[in-house]
């Protein structure tokens, strides 16, 4: 059977809400307090399958001849291939099934591989090589246009017609649970005679999904849209902290730099591709049409729901401040990676293309704190009084997802990160 | 005596005006056809020390428990710090020296580790973590912004306060001598109706030189500028390749993307921090003051001389059609640093930092074609005949560039790419 196939079950404990059922298999690294040398590992319900040990025990396919498990990240599974991707998926999912009793009934093996994920810590699962952010929402990019351009000038001439990008910091992509320190930075008002430096007030976050290129290309290589989509090996949660007052005073005309490069956390679990290739679903109507290069004859979206939850640090429960959905996205993943691709710019197993801020049509579905708070002007009410415009320190955001399958679902886990003081100088 | 020292003589035979005197020892990735291995190497005079030689012969003093030389680029030679970096300079000075027997006169190892350049393959020398470029010559921002924006928009309200910078494509930077597919994108004139795809036509140079980050920081670290300038290992000649087209139509809102993401060529070698250390001097005066924490006590511009040489293909000779100066920075690279750090971005050892397009006062001295030609409308004139406003296919770009000492040169070897045509798919 396909791992895909719904009927399929575990012979581990899957709750009906969780994240990670058979159907899943989403790739983490993790470290446990007996072994300090990380590995690859997938989820299964509330533990996780160490495929460090399944390599060591030779139950997984030799994709390689060098360990593709037993590494630091998802990198090296990744560089072997959709043959040896595929040809892994399919047996660990064979591994899991009830009916299997290899690794079900083998004592010693079971106890040893199947670890409960509170006996782990995730680290970041991807080697981050390069790192693209893009602006693909219509809904948010008409939003933050009306805010710091005018109603006039909010989507740019140039916005129907390509898929906005520009390239982001990976050295400070983080795994979920690393704390954020507040950035510091230049500032301006448009009152002010001079600009200052000091922290940010003005702390956001951004609601996104960042799609992990799982194979490398030459310089000079141009990708189809449906060589894009092929070479996506996952998607992660991804939330693109911004400084919304360091970004405006610095990014004309080269765009976002220091506003922007202080952290970006990614979720801790990457969700195959192929796990989600039942949640296709058509994007919005793209009128004008692309150009050639940027055609799809297929939908390349994903119905996946998608939350934001803000916990101030007193608070005993966080709000969910938006409810979203990765459909809503005008470009696809799989074009703005054939777009990134157009002028021959060579890509790298490990980048990450971040889809740009989802927002949904109405505001219940903003995925910045910019557009709940309509630039600070309407505070967004927490469930045990309160309200935020911008982020305070202390405060802890989580972004979870879901796509819903026949009893089940593909979750993603959670992206979360709180807010740390600013490490101001004394002078 | 120091390495710098002006009286130093080799015993290798250095010209008057080479770029590579035993003050210098630049270094350098190579491979020979008798080795593949890729291993590290320093200029003198038309050789290259093997390092990777030396260091088997344990000639070289063990800055670190693994090999630094043996292997692909100069990141562990960097990871190692300023103390095994300076003590390792010392050592190449000392052995290289006309007086010092021990290289001089064993002649077997003599033969094996000095090898004519011309017999080497020089590799890219760095690996390349994270690349950002600067935009910090006021004559080019002024001049580029006066194309692109207007006269009375052209220097941003912000350009006199922060180093404008964005982030640039590190897996595009290549070594010099690689050749450079012309790119394809959008481009829309402001005449058109709709953009189109197809080949650019505006494409163009820019005359750079790049710092190379030899420092690891920790997120939330902030540099000041003495920090900063101490964490530059080296500089390097860097030419970072621009369709002017597609940047035109995709660089608003965020910045440029497709129209430089396709090539970026750096210089073989990366002179040292140190050996630059006596041609540091003053930049342009910083009206208004910069803020505490972009602020300089020392001189942190270099006085290097640059150039531009544009070849055609069918041509004999190639064109000058630029002389400019490394020391026309109105922001330095220290202060580009530190501002990269401002937000409390991580840095990586191999993180290249573009100081953006050294354009100078005149005309003569321009750092892009774009300039050169203003916008088109001004050919260059080419000295065999012909007219450029910007690359034609075949064209050859070669940057070059020294510090003049009192007898001997710090040169930078070249920055060379010569242009292909695009690889249009026919249909």
């Amino acid at each position: 059977m396909h791992p895909n196939d719904p009927s399929l079950r575990s012979f581990v404990d899957v709750a009906p809400d969780s994240d990670f059922p058979i159907q899943n298999l989403p790739y983490g690294v993790i470290v446990t307090s007996d072994d300090r040398r990380p590995r690859v590992a997938v989820a299964i319900g509330d533990h996780v399958l160490d495929l460090g040990i399944m390599e060591d025990a030779g139950l997984l396919p030799k994709v390689s001849a060098k360990p593709v498990f037993r590494t630091p990240s998802i990198n090296a599974l990744m560089e072997n291939g959709a043959y040896g991707i595929g040809t892994v998926r399919r047996k660990i999912s064979e591994l899991l099934r009830h009916d299997n009793p290899v690794l079900r009934d083998n004592g010693v093996l079971h106890k040893r591989a199947l670890v409960p994920v509170r006996n782990v810590k995730l680290r970041r699962p991807v080697d981050v090589a390069g790192y693209t952010d893009f602006y693909s929402s219509r809904e948010h990019a008409t939003n933050v246009g009306t805010m710091f351009r005018g109603k006039d000038n909010a989507l740019g001439e140039n916005w129907l017609h390509i898929p906005i990008g520009y390239n982001g910091r990976a050295s400070t992509v983080v795994v979920s649970g690393t704390p954020v320190i507040r950035p510091q930075g230049q500032v301006k008002g448009p009152g002010d005679p001079a600009p200052v430096f000091g922290p940010s007030r003005r702390l956001d976050i951004e609601l996104e999904m960042a799609a992990v290129v799982g194979r490398k290309t030459e310089l000079g290589h141009i990708m189809d849209v449906a060589e894009a989509q092929y070479s996506i090996f996952g998607f992660t949660l991804f939330n693109d902290w911004s400084a919304r007052d360091i970004q405006q005073w610095e990014y004309v005309p080269l765009g976002p730099f220091q506003g922007k490069a202080f952290a970006s956390t990614m979720g801790a679990w990457v969700v195959t591709n192929e796990a989600l290739t039942p949640f296709l679903v058509e994007g919005p109507k793209q009128d004008p049409a692309p150009l050639a290069y940027l055609r799809q004859d297929k939908p390349h979206n994903y119905d996946i729901r998608l939350e934001v939850e803000l916990k101030p640090a007193s608070a005993t429960r966080g709000t969910i401040i938006s409810v979203s959905n990765f459909k809503h996205m005008y470009w696809s993943s799989a074009q703005q990676l054939a777009h990134h691709t157009s002028s021959g710019c060579a890509m790298s197993v490990g980048d990450l293309i971040g889809s740009g801020t989802i927002s949904g049509p109405d505001k219940g579905s903003y995925g910045s704190m910019l557009e709940l708070s309509w630039g600070g002007k309407e505070p967004i009410e927490l469930v045990e009084g309160g309200t935020r415009t911008f982020l305070e320190d202390g405060d802890t955001v989580t972004l979870r997802g879901y796509a819903q399958g026949a009893g089940y679902r593909i979750g993603f886990g959670e992206a979360s990160g709180q807010i740390m003081p600013a490490k101001v100088k004394s002078k």
